[in-house]
């Protein structure tokens, strides 16, 4: 195998699976290890991760939260204070039961999330309406013992952001839940150029001991769901299992209003499925840790160097992360070694091209190239890295509208089924027996209750009563 | 307790095991939860931690490492590999048992450190000369579990940042040990102000598995010395047991050669113990999350407030982080509180002070006041920042240096021990020992073998052979 056909992956019509895991490993994203079920993630995986992490965390503190770190571990009696909650996690966690030769007094997990700590810990800082709201997040890593896994969708460990906020009020906390869910839904728009649909779980669906979860819901490319961000409204449930309680204005003991939101290197996986194609990863702009390549082409060709390096000068002093690739590797496999990692712009720049004073500009979304003037090379480059951003949400957006399907009887569910991927929007009574039976009948769940749809004379699909909802249908990852 | 006595701490010379732990407390930079050993990050700790973060990473970024993240288990057959290290690290690690309800077919432990981890990495995805160096690093937390813990100091879980590297030669390997050790030395002269003494650690203490151990010592205000950063070269040691080869330019096998350096959360005590007084946590300005507090004082006093917000927003144009504690609190209570917290500059203004267009500036470091006009104050808080950075390094230095006892005989050695505290240098002959017998004698360890010293004609301390190295003893956290 030479060097060249290392690099080829999988086409995604053919078996998207395995596309989605060459692609994985061929872009540099991650490797596997003798650690059963975790990933490591690599250099250029991890910057993205460190790109995500910048984005939203100066959004976290704009909007008033304060980072803090708790501890891995969560003994089992306090796990177990919420009982919605430990029925939820309780099957999936990993226990630690020795530390070093001693058996453990009380087995612990690893945290699988943090709720548990963060109520035990809010419990005890807070004591009156002036110590509210609190808005805490955590940047962590968390475990579920999983019995299948892959890259970035589903891992034993993953990195996250835990977000969790008290308040003295429901309509505050409510009001967090929801600011928190839109400022996923715009850093997923605005920054990895996803579309998604904002909207609400179903009962069936929530997380384990919330009252109200929001979601945004993206479609990969293959048409299939791909949950990208969670936002839970507690009520004061935890607050009653775990006394958090706080002195309101008229010195009356009243419990906490508590929130959860979290976004988790599963939205790599989103970026990678939304965007990628059979050269490999497509990387949005805002997100890539290496914005513009320039690759010089040609031997004997100092002036050439020279002039990529100045280019390279120009474009940094803009802030547009450049680097030059003159390796010693024929041109069409650089081409091809930095389009699998999904750089957004690739600049080419021959003898030729200096002395007619040009060079090539390579689009990786579409791959079309155009000449431009090295005169105002900086200038096209910013003109052209804005383009693919919001082009790249525009096909998104476009392709996935296409799959998006309207059933308002049972007929047309099955015809949709039969002959579409994508999601169904359809009406539904909101009893959770209809639930089930969709998912039985067609093997499709719930996504979510969008905002923005609302019901008139519907009739749910399932059972042809009155429709409280609609709601969007489809297979999930 | 009134709000005002909850605030005030042991004295340091008093109890000073107790004034810190006060301190960490009433400073809110942690909590204790019911996870026994561990401890809760608060905001402002965690802050702390954040910037600390930001600064070494850019130092490691400048030197051309790159950040990774591995997985937070490693199976038990994998750590068993080199047998010194699994030797040192065996007996403190936590052990993953469970998945979810079924027991593992092999025991996991929570990573305690990462070299085995990296070393199965790098012995895939390196092959030949070409792929090296490669200078990773990880942020991440790590559990070792101790039996007696305390805040930053000693905890079952700590943050850290552990750097991960191969090279082709033992050269190489060695200059990448000692860059990075200077790195952490420079951090903290230049970011902390807090002296160190770079040296070498003896056979007797150098870490688990390495050839030889590098060190930056620090001494608290006690005398106590604290390990603050360490770097290990690992020649190929590692590369021997976990099959680590790459071809050369001769298309030969070869072993690589290895390094591992690391600082944690540790660092945040030492600031603590280096800087702090009565009064509370004293930070250098160049890691203080919050660099100036302006306290307005008055009643009916917008003209004040409005002043007030005037100078935040020019001392925020300059990059300084500014807050304003206009709260109903008496100025006495803000001004405590705000000391507790070590913000470097108070600025205090009142009417008064307005019609005279003059403000108070207070520095933390010495407490003095002086009184500067409201016409370049921010000008004037720059300046102050600056000398208090560069004067706090100076006392630290100052003290430290008065507490360092040259001994060249037993009864030197003797008479120091009886009557000082601090570190005494004093000359060995390198046998094991000989270091053994200080322990014994005096209750003190070799904290290092510093760079900058040199033997003549000493003798040990011990046994009066001629001495191969100077060394630092003295007692450690």
């Amino acid at each position: 195998m030479n060097e060249k056909e290392s690099k080829v992956i999988t086409s995604r019509d053919t078996d998207f699976a395995q596309w989605y895991t060459d692609l994985c490993i061929k872009a540099e994203l991650v490797d596997y290890s003798s650690v059963k079920g975790c990933m490591i993630m690599r250099p250029y995986g991890y910057a993205i991760w460190e790109n995500i992490q910048k984005e939203l965390d100066k959004r976290f503190k704009e909007t008033g939260h304060e980072n803090v770190y708790m501890p891995l571990f969560i003994p089992e009696s306090l796990l177990n204070k919420e009982k919605d909650h430990v029925e939820g996690f309780a099957p999936e966690v990993a226990w630690v039961t020795y530390g070093g030769s001693e058996k453990l007094p009380e087995r612990l997990c690893v945290r699988p999330t943090s709720e548990t700590l963060f109520c035990e810990h809010y419990a005890n800082i807070v004591k009156s309406y002036r110590d509210l709201p609190k808005l805490y997040n955590q940047w962590c890593s968390v475990v579920r013992w999983e019995k299948t896994t892959r890259p970035f969708l589903r891992s034993r460990e993953f990195l996250w952001q835990e977000g969790h906020t008290v308040h003295a009020t429901a309509e505050e906390a409510m009001e967090e839940t929801k600011k928190m869910l839109n400022i996923y839904g715009d850093f997923a728009e605005e920054v990895l150029s996803i579309p998604v649909i904002r909207g609400e779980k179903t009962e069936k669906e929530k997380f384990a001991g919330a009252e109200k979860t929001f979601t945004i819901e993206a479609m990969m490319y293959n048409g299939v769901a791909l949950q990208s961000g969670t936002s839970h409204y507690f009520g004061n449930g935890f607050a009653k299992a775990f006394d958090m309680t706080y002195l309101d204005r008229e010195n009356q003991l009243q419990y906490m209003y508590q929130t959860s939101w979290g976004i988790s290197t599963r939205i790599i996986g989103a970026i990678i499925m939304t965007h990628g194609d059979d050269h490999g990863l497509v990387l949005p702009p805002n997100i890539a840790p290496i914005k513009v390549v320039i690759v010089p082409i040609g031997k004997n060709a100092d002036a050439v160097l020279e002039k990529s390096y100045e280019i390279a000068r120009g474009l940094r002093a803009k802030g547009i992360e450049t680097k030059i690739d003159d390796s010693e590797k024929s041109p069409g496999f650089r081409f091809a070694e930095n389009e699998m990692k999904g750089i957004p712009v690739r600049i080419e720049i021959g003898s030729r091209d200096l002395e007619q004073g040009t060079c090539v500009l390579a689009r990786r979304d579409t791959l079309e190239k155009e000449v431009v003037s090295l005169d105002n090379v900086c200038e096209e480059v910013v003109r052209l890295l804005l383009d693919i951003q919001e082009s790249m949400l525009l096909r998104a957006k476009t392709r996935r509208d296409a799959m998006i399907h309207t059933a308002t009887t049972a007929e047309e569910m099955d015809h949709i089924i039969e002959e579409e991927s994508g999601f169904v929007l359809a009406p539904w009574c909101g009893n959770r027996e209809c639930e089930e039976k969709i998912k039985e009948n067609y093997g499709i769940t719930s996504r979510c209750i969008p905002f923005d749809e609302e019901v008139h004379k519907e009739k749910c699909v399932v059972c042809q009563k009155p429709a409280k909802h609609m709601v969007y249908w489809g297979k999930q990852y």
